[in-house]
Order: structure tokens, then C-alpha cells, then sequence
């Protein structure tokens, strides 16, 4: 094979959810394409990654030349409510739903004994004064519902401390909507059980 | 979402094999990494479209700086066996099990009412031409086993028509190596009989 076309497709093979295959069938698609789409798709690629960097206050990707990202400028998003998510694209499903109004914070992670990630490489030392400069009065947590999820929860809740009148939540666990008891993990079952709510 | 970001998620999400939330992930993976990955990926995404380009005889992609691809370069596949395929990536495959030792000759497509390919999209016009010049004593299709294979390779031997001494031949229709007869669909347990070997 073209050593070329190789390292390419071992560059696309290393994106996330993707494989040699998916490579090799991508990078095809882009160099047999007569209509430019593999200059377009670089050239927007270096666009991006020159102009985009994380909002120095939540940690969404944003413009470098604004000060700071659109939910940190927009003052109707100052409610009070500060919803802590592990990456970008969780902000993007809640928004997709728009079940919250508030602003977000982005730690980039989860503390993982495994992985290695350890609180110096999240986003969580500015949090108490994000706190008191945008009044905020509950912190909702929205990570992954896995024992990295928890445990940085719990690290997160013992840095920001007592703040008076902060309070914290953390998104509901049970049975998915139109979830089938039949196809539910124990783990999810007995949560459901323990949190059964009266009619 | 940031208007750049999302371009370039249209733009990832429109790739073979990937969609909306895989193009999230991997625009996040690229514009989160602090080693340069999105760089060097557009750079060499670029590079690649610029210098790569389909050999003039058999279509594989190779420099544009060489008159043409490897496999045409080396007399030792000059060995009277045309492989004819539909893609690249079907070269990369049969070269990877090393069954096959002559020269490739790449359609680029399959005829389809369907999809709208006609003969004039397809790399067949130079066939003949390629059998004289090569001393081509044998074509093997090694096509996709579907109505479009085969509808394609009646059409390139309608093409190539009666050369003295060439043979047609393609790829065994069957039971695959380890198969369940129990997972086989009634074409194949059909094809699989008719082509029955005597022990």
C-alpha cells in the first residue's frame, strides 16, 4: 500500500469509535472524491483547531477571540443553577433536550485510578469562585452514572465545601423511559427499587 | 454549538461509515488534544490530496509523481492474470491473504439502475487494450457476490468480448471458512449446493 494513504488511514483509525476499516473506507471516500471534500475537510479541521479553545470560565469549546463561550455571555443563563458534565458533548445532548436553563461546567474528565486522571488534570479549581461570583445556588450533577461518575462527584463536592445555602443534586437513576424491566441490569433495578416514588 | 464546530461535525458525520454523534466525538478527540493531532491530520489529509492520484491503467491510487502505480511497475506480476475489482479497498484485502500474484484492474463502482452508475462511470474502456498490451491470459472477477456484481461482470465481458485463448473465471460462491449452515442464507446453501465438489 501507498505509505501515504498508510499513515493516513492510521491517523483516521485512531479517532474514537473508529478502526482500520473505517479508515481505510473513509480515507477512499476523501481521496477518491473529485469535489474537493478532502481539502475542505482539512482546511476546516485547521480552521477549527486554530480559532477554537475552551471558555476560560466553563470549559466549552468556544471562539479564541471571544472573551468568553455564549453561555457564559448570556446573563439569562444565570439563574442560580451551575450543571457539572464530564465533556462538551453532554452539554450538547442537554441542550438537544432543553431540559436545563442554566450554565454549565465542564471538568474534561472523570478521576480514573486506571486511566490515570487525577484531580490536577480536571477542571474543578476555579468552581468555588465560580460560585460566589455568579451567585450560584444549586449545583446539579450530570456525570456518567459509573463509579468514576460517583467518585468525582464526591471529590468535587469536597472541594467546593460548605457554602451557605448551595444546595447539590444529582440527575434521578431508574428505569429508561419505555425500558423494559426484562432488559435492566440489577444494578439499575435495585436503584429504581431504592428510589420508588409514591403515588 | 459553536457554528465552526458544528461545520465540521456536518462535515465528519457525512464520512462512510459515521454519523451525527460519532462526528461529535471524534471533532471533540481532535480539538481537545493539545499534541496537534487536528493539525497533523489536516496537513496530512492535504498533502495526500495533492500528491495522490488513480494509476492511468488498472486505478489504484498512488503518487502523482510516478507514471504509475507499484503493482503496474513490477514485471513480476506480469504474470497473465488480471484480477478485475470493484474498489481499492478490495486490493488491500486480497494483498493482505496473499492469494492472489498478478496485476489488479479497479472498476471504481458497480453498474446500478439504482444508484445511477452507468458503464461511462466505471474504469472499462481501457480493458481490451490492457489484455494486448499485458499478454493477459486469464481474467478473474472478484466481485461482489450481489445483482450488481454480477450484472457488472456480464457487462465487462460483453466489453472485452472474444480474445483467443482468454479465460473468465470468479471467485467460488459457498460456505465460508468455519460457517454455520445453521447462520447460511438460502442464496448461498443454494450456490453452495450447485457447486458441490465430488471427493
Amino acid at each position: 500500500m501507498n505509505s501515504k494513504i498508510e499513515r493516513l488511514i492510521k491517523q483516521f483509525a485512531r479517532l474514537p469509535r473508529l478502526g482500520t476499516r473505517a479508515g481505510q473506507r473513509i480515507v477512499l471516500a476523501l481521496l477518491q472524491d473529485k469535489t474537493g471534500r478532502a481539502e475542505n475537510l482539512a482546511n476546516a479541521l485547521l480552521d477549527a483547531a486554530a480559532t477554537i479553545r475552551p471558555c476560560p470560565i466553563c470549559g466549552i469549546l468556544t471562539d479564541a477571540d471571544m472573551p468568553m463561550c455564549e453561555f457564559c455571555r448570556d446573563t439569562a443563563r444565570c439563574n442560580g443553577q451551575l450543571c457539572i458534565v464530564r465533556d462538551l458533548s453532554d452539554v450538547w445532548t442537554l441542550e438537544k433536550s432543553a431540559v436545563f436553563h442554566g450554565r454549565y461546567h465542564i471538568l474534561g474528565g472523570l478521576l480514573s485510578g486506571v486511566s490515570g486522571i487525577t484531580p490536577g488534570d480536571l477542571n474543578i479549581s476555579n468552581l468555588p469562585e465560580r460560585i460566589k461570583n455568579e451567585n450560584i445556588s444549586e449545583i446539579i450533577f450530570a456525570l456518567p452514572n459509573t463509579v468514576e461518575g460517583k467518585t468525582t462527584q464526591h471529590y468535587v463536592m469536597s472541594v467546593i465545601g460548605d457554602v451557605v445555602g448551595l444546595r447539590f443534586s444529582e440527575l434521578a437513576s431508574g428505569v429508561p423511559l419505555g425500558g423494559d424491566l426484562d432488559y435492566l441490569d440489577d444494578g439499575t433495578l435495585s436503584l429504581a427499587f431504592d428510589g420508588r416514588r409514591g403515588l
